[in-house]
């Protein structure tokens, strides 16, 4: 397929998913929303695609939302805005690792998108920031997002102030888990891909609706669910090959070429 | 008006409100208490005041509860429990940015206003903690935003230690924003207003209600009520202003004297 | 009592409470889920202990669920699922300050007795993990505990990477609240146990269990709970003493030897 603001690359069981609007800083217009929710939504079922790493093209992340387009017409309220939220659930919950390569800029709407990546490392020369307030509007869509993301005390600074912070500044402040050199971002984006080597396909789903369904209900009304799903994975085909290859210390068998060392 | 137990002083767009009984280290009685929630409803809709820069005086925020008061009596649970709930609440969703400045020491109810403000900045020097358990009693009433402010790991350290910390490890905790030498507090309070200028009063309120909104809902329930906020604040003469300005690589009307750089 | 899979010693007011299975890394078998239930819920209304040591034999806390039982067997979905959970429960919700002691390795199950300690001192050289993802299985019991100890955010990477790290790290996110020398681990816990000697016994239950009362409901549903807990307290013969040795300036009455000092 051809996108108008997307760059897809799949190499292995690794897809490279580009912003690519660089004339504007890849800047997130309505086509972009669009295609990031056809994209991972059509990923739903793919166990094949085991990470997703997100980054922007020409050194830039993402600038935020459009503000030209946004300040000529208003979001329609029903069916899009709808479409909107669908698209970060779809990559907050796509079935495949999601790395953010951050570089340059994440502001607003593209900070957001940082907040539904399961993994973001970060270059330390990048900016972020959430700057809604400073232009008179709310960072409203990406707001659950947030706030799940780095809690509501240091939410509560950077949406009021609306001021830029440093890769560093965003790992104390829990937007990313690893911040490094501009020049090693690629070999740290290279180190993770090989942990999730390790780690198996299917389990890698399951563990993300887990985390989904647990975060958001009270402890006592998921037991059920929890030790069912425990139960399909100990005696699904993958539970039974990777406990016995911990038994017998040996790579479990989707451990691809590369992956030398049997799982710790 | 006239305050028994507050000085309050208010220049420009930022009002200081002083916890102003320095005989017992402002210690919080039920006065200052009704107060404090007389104060912060009465500026629901002021927008001309942006800040409100909470501290103490005599260069110690607050011990805490009035022991002597508190021995003497039990607190009635009817109405006046339900008050002092009411004034927490008030403190935590004012419609100005609510900056905690730390100097001495922050203990029990004292610190319990610090996790009701939006930023809160320390001196190195300042000690804080939760001694109430020292005491035989609890931090029942500022337990929730205790809980909302760091988290339950850290508070369950934290209540059941009872021990005092300083202005670095309430940094490491997520209690404050910022920790700074003492002689430098005031500049760092200064600088923090000056970001503030730049911000705009009514989508402060929005964004302080919409935190609040979406922290204690689940992500879904809260679409229809994001998206028509986004609606209504692109289509307000703030946000149009606002979008307008950043395009135009200007400062917005809103930005006072003093703020001389565009919003980045 | 004797126990299969722990070593149980009482100090004074301390129980030290040692997982005991030293040729398997003390792993989790249901045998030994079954007796730390026993243990913490025989303990419900014993005041006399207030502080319970957990451990493991041979300088190992856990090396994590017993993988060659689990993968013979799947778990019974019903009573003894509820067990497993309530076990956790059982330790999470003690009447006692639970510290956690950890040297050697703290894995998969192991690290979800971590997360339901009151606090947690782990030796520089621990190394934990969350491996399940390596095993095609998932972190499913444990999840809610260890998403309410660390988060969203790092749990993501944590579940989903299976990465051992450092202790730390584990400071950093936020599974534990000391790191020391290895050398110094029992030294640290003893520094602890003497800040716990200050504290009433009866009031570190109630504030625990004030903490997840208010954990998991809405702040205003628990304005009424709130009040008359304080007032109960307050009114108790652990308050009045504790407020009159504060006013005193003596240490209170439950203070036991080598507690000098008064509270601070």
């Amino acid at each position: 397929m051809n996108y108008e603001t997307l760059a897809i690359d799949i190499q292995g069981h690794v897809a490279h998913v580009t912003l690519n609007r660089p004339h504007a800083k890849n800047a997130m217009n309505y086509k972009m929303m669009d295609e990031l929710y056809q994209v991972f939504t059509g990923w739903k079922d793919n166990f094949d695609i085991r990470a997703v790493v997100l980054s922007g093209a020409d050194g830039v992340f993402c600038a935020g939302g459009d503000i030209k387009e946004m300040r000529a017409s208003t979001m329609p309220s029903g069916q899009q805005a709808g479409n909107l939220d669908e698209m970060l659930t779809a990559v907050n919950e796509a079935s495949q690792v999601v790395i953010a390569k951050i570089e340059g800029v994440a502001l607003g709407g593209g900070l957001g998108l940082v907040c539904v990546s399961d993994i973001a490392i970060a270059s330390s020369t990048a900016k972020m920031g959430l700057p809604e307030v400073r232009l008179g509007i709310a960072p409203a869509f990406i707001s659950p997002y947030v706030l799940k993301r780095i809690g509501l005390t240091r939410s509560r600074e950077l949406m009021l102030t609306g001021r830029r912070f440093s890769g560093s500044e965003a790992l104390t402040y829990g937007f990313i888990h690893q911040v490094c050199e501009s020049e090693d971002l690629d070999k740290c984006i290279d180190d993770m891909l090989r942990e999730i080597n390790y780690n198996a396909p299917q389990a890698i789903s399951a563990i993300k609706a887990l985390m989904f369904q647990v975060d958001e209900q009270p402890t006592s009304d998921t037991v059920a669910y929890r030790a069912d799903l425990l139960n399909k994975l100990r005696a699904s085909e993958e539970g039974q090959e990777g406990m016995l290859s911990f038994i017998e210390k040996r790579p479990a068998n989707w451990v691809k070429q590369g992956g030398s060392d049997a799982p710790q």
